[in-house]
């Protein structure tokens, strides 16, 4: 069967992912919840810039809307 | 059970947060409320500058479409 | 029962509150009536800047769009 | 009864209003039809500058989504 | 019966009208067809620059989310 | 029977348009296919600087969000 | 029978496209699904400078509403 785009982000449940934001900003952290709207929530999440730990977040409930692309790590 | 992300928020209720808005600022409160657009309460809110007090906000109805994301402190 | 964002706005209703913008810009006046989009009309409204009265702007009705956040005052 | 946004609209019906939009410019003129979308046709309008008039625009169909409030003169 | 925004694309139909857009530009030519979007054709189209003539555009389908004004000519 | 915008894509179904999107680029190309959202399939696409050829972007799918306005050439 | 633009991203699935997104970055990789948003999966995906490798994002899943247009390669 087809894959669906979302298939993806219910693979990444429990994995750690790199979210890139459309105003740049690079997160990392473990997906342990996402929505239809693509609403996400990252635990141990980090803000990196350059690719290095610029800081630590914590768990955040991230707005979809602001993402411009997810990706598996 | 699946979490979803408005779990964090329900969860949140009676807690401090914070919350980094699109255009950079960075407010804490604890949140009294929200709703399905994200709309947040938060009562003795704060706007913070590089993790410091910049100015007392007292309650506050906050847009959830401003919001990048949320986090339990 | 559990508050919802809104309640705050209908508590508002003769009340002043203070209003930040998207674009920065601070609004102050007495709540008449809001919407589902929150909309807000303003009676004696008034633009501040640093917290000082730059104009007066009487009667306004406010799109919801524009708000970043709503606070009783 | 409660007031809602748009009875504010409703009376302005044949009055002067002063429209302020998202990019900052000041139209003035006499409301001559609305619609939910906050679609508004103004008659004799003029674009204000500092409160002077910068330009006449005679009537026209302003667009709803482009307004940051609207001000019975 | 109360007049509707609509009304003035409506009578505008085989009229010149002037459209200012949200990036500033000013656009005239003849309406020939609109729809609830605000999506207009014109006929003849023109792209004005401080009132003059820049460039003939032809006929275009404008979208109507680009727009913030629409006025007869 | 009155005209509606989109009969002008369905006359361009084959023929050769010129689009102006929102952020000033112009592309250039043969209509192949369009929906309701205006997002648009182009053969042979162009993009152009000052009416000139900049790049060849062969078949594309626009998305209709982009587009200021669709013109004939 | 009428193409529709989807049509395009169903006969790209396992097929390499390149990507322009709004901000202007150019993305290139291996369609692998797709929704009604745009939303895309790319793998093997790569950012573009002036056509040249600049990143390997490897797979992504990309928001539909960031991108200007698909082009198969």
């Amino acid at each position: 069967m087809q894959e669906r785009p979302f298939d993806l982000l219910n693979k990444a449940i429990g994995q750690q992912v790199l979210i890139r934001l459309k105003n740049g900003t690079d997160i990392r952290g473990k997906v342990t919840a996402f929505d239809i709207h693509m609403n996400i929530v990252l635990d141990n999440a980090e803000e990196l810039e350059g690719g290095n730990l610029k800081a630590k977040l914590g768990t955040i409930l991230l707005r979809g809307g602001n993402i411009l692309f997810v990706s598996p790590v």
